[in-house]
């Protein structure tokens, strides 16, 4: 059952799968988008400002995005995001770590100039098995409204 | 010549190079990080919220993150991300679009807490050659301090 505007309320969560990342994923990802010494070179992310190999950021948030689309949040018209607030790495993923992301509703309300949709704020965390963030955000997610 | 947080001013600004997204650069990064009909499926997508194929905003993130590594911005240390705020798709990225990557210094302070680095906020837009903006954000980046 897709869920409508009317479904969503402040402080209902969704969790998605599991994800465990490889050396492998994280060179892959960065040879094509963040081809930096710290992203694609284990021996020279050691010389580096974090000493080791870490994935890219925004390898961190496209994952996030793949594991929002496997949570059971199940919204009407997919997943859109309207903008992002406060996307923050508080720690690097690494090779090896085992992630999932967390979902929760912040607040809902309809568009005055176009009642058909409505803006859902989520906060977005992407965490490992002990509960340390790799990626935290607020999410402006565009929701339609149900169907009269 | 490497920038130092003491070589960045408010007002400086930096140009990538230009890059052209196809379909399948599209379809190909969605199917890993965000399947959703209207980044995988043309024909699905014309059923979508958006009316046709476009590119995933994290699609679009990286491939930002791609052009700042290939402007002449050059930082020492090279470009660390703590963190970004108000990142927004203004137009979504299509396929033939050709964008590149503008970067505006805001603001460049010493760390109060750790003298080797420094917070740079940039303002980062990737523009079509039209001028319109496929993704706005307000970057803030960890710049070492020039070695004494």
């Amino acid at each position: 059952m897709a869920r409508y505007l009317e479904d969503l309320r402040a402080g209902q969560a969704f969790e998605s799968k599991r994800h465990t990342i490889t050396t492998e994923a994280i060179v892959a990802f960065a040879r094509e988008y963040d081809p930096q010494p710290f992203h694609v070179d284990a021996d020279a992310a050691k010389a580096s400002f974090f000493g080791k190999l870490i994935a890219s950021g925004w390898h961190t948030a496209a994952l996030t995005m793949r594991m929002l689309t496997e949570a059971e949040m199940d919204l009407a018209g997919g997943i859109i995001g309207a903008g992002m607030e406060e996307l923050r790495w508080p720690t690097p993923l690494v090779p090896g770590d085992t992630i999932h992301v967390r979902v929760e509703i912040i607040e809902s309300r309809a568009s005055k100039s176009r009642p058909e949709i409505g803006i859902v704020r989520a906060r977005v965390h992407a965490l490992r098995e002990d509960g340390t963030a790799v990626q935290e955000m607020i999410a402006n997610l565009i929701v339609p409204a149900r169907p009269a």
